[in-house]
């Protein structure tokens, strides 16, 4: 059996007629993907994500209840309840709750990904729990987000953690030649264990995290860091544009 | 100072506007960077580069004592005098010669750099010499060709061993995200020293590796794996479009 597993730097990248039918992974390690899936953790009922604020600020007008969540440059919206750090997504505050989520590059990464039979969610949080849930698939493609159009070391080395641990046990996947250079970049830059202190250094050196370290949210690149932490897979109905754990 | 050093892993991630004014280097290891690099080194007087196959005939049909070198699906074209495994470039066949070379991938990655202040050509077999022919620039853009608009590992482990010569000994280099992947893969899977084996072994996983054992091939591999073997930096001249060394 020839299993298929692709890694698509961009989601420009990846083409949405071979996506059709198969499982997608999103990845926004920095922070969407990493964020959404503490905020599912902590027991918010479901998230509906968005391209733009006003779409945003509309939907949670709909939804007597919504909360508001999301960034623009890294930085909290006027009028929201929550930015993008993982964080501020506390169980008191989330709980029960539907959250409105705009962001523009993971947003656009789930849209490329319409025609997939299952869209997830995929952070490094999460990365066991990821390879769990597609180990029966017959192809795979992880969709990194990457940042206004360019690729992002982050998602790479994200993407790479979840080949790697792909690789562990589930018997013979046949990788595109980014997955193996995401894989071969993760076992250099950090290691096969995830050292969180290495992730944290890569992370850092990374576009996705220089930005944040510039705006003074470096904490979250060791929140976003820790490897496995949680069990919880986010998936995306694409019927009702909901994301739920 | 802020010397930059890109990897883009495709034309396509290439913006030609920021490449404007800058040195860029075109890479297309398997095989067309590596044979123009060959046919130079044996005496040919210049290869003019094209993307088609009509357009390789009319033009060595317009240049009397022109040969026509290049491939389709890897494979030599009725009536060419070469087709583009790097040994058919030898000297008594091509030196002093003009050679007309149509390959496909090469030629669109050219074409994204026009506005470059120059344009070399990148490989292994001369990776030491376009890392010193680079190493005043303030800013120099790898640009991987990939294959029908696939990114391809050969390309980016080539880049991945420019970057790690350019950053020893040359002093400060800001990388982009993707410089950092392509050197992190290229220490992962064949090291610093760059063993012809390791890299061989790396190339015949990759996409334009597959390909050509597919067809037979496998010992151009081993041919454009040996690193530094030339001192010679193919040199695009824009306004006659020819290369020389």
């Amino acid at each position: 059996m020839n299993r298929i597993l692709n890694v698509h730097l961009l989601p420009e990248l990846a083409d949405p007629h071979e996506l059709a039918g198969h499982t997608s992974v999103v990845i926004d390690v920095l922070r969407a993907s990493t964020t959404i899936t503490f905020a599912l953790v902590m027991g918010a009922e479901r998230i509906i994500p968005c391209l733009t604020v006003p779409e945003a600020r509309q939907l949670a007008f709909d939804r007597p209840g919504a909360l508001l969540g999301g960034e623009r440059g890294g930085e909290k919206l006027p009028g929201f309840d929550f930015g993008n750090s993982p964080a501020e997504y506390s169980s008191d505050r989330v709980s029960g709750k539907t959250i409105v989520f705009t962001t523009t590059n993971g947003t656009k990464a789930m849209t490329r990904c319409m025609g997939a039979s299952r869209v997830l969610i995929g952070a490094l949080v999460n990365s066991a729990a990821v390879g769990a849930a597609v180990s029966r698939d017959e192809r795979v493609d992880l969709v990194c987000a990457g940042t206004d159009d360019q690729l992002t070391a982050e998602d790479a080395l994200t993407a790479g953690a979840i080949v790697d641990r792909m690789l562990i046990g589930q018997g013979a996947w046949t990788l595109n030649d980014a997955a193996h250079l995401c894989r071969s970049a993760w076992l250099a830059e950090v290691g096969a264990d995830g050292d969180r202190q290495r992730v944290t250094a890569a992370f850092a050196r990374s576009l996705g995290g220089r930005n944040l370290v510039k705006i003074g949210m470096s904490a979250d690149l060791e929140i976003a860091a820790e490897l496995d932490c949680f069990d919880l897979v986010p998936a995306l109905d694409r019927t009702t544009w909901e994301i739920r754990g």
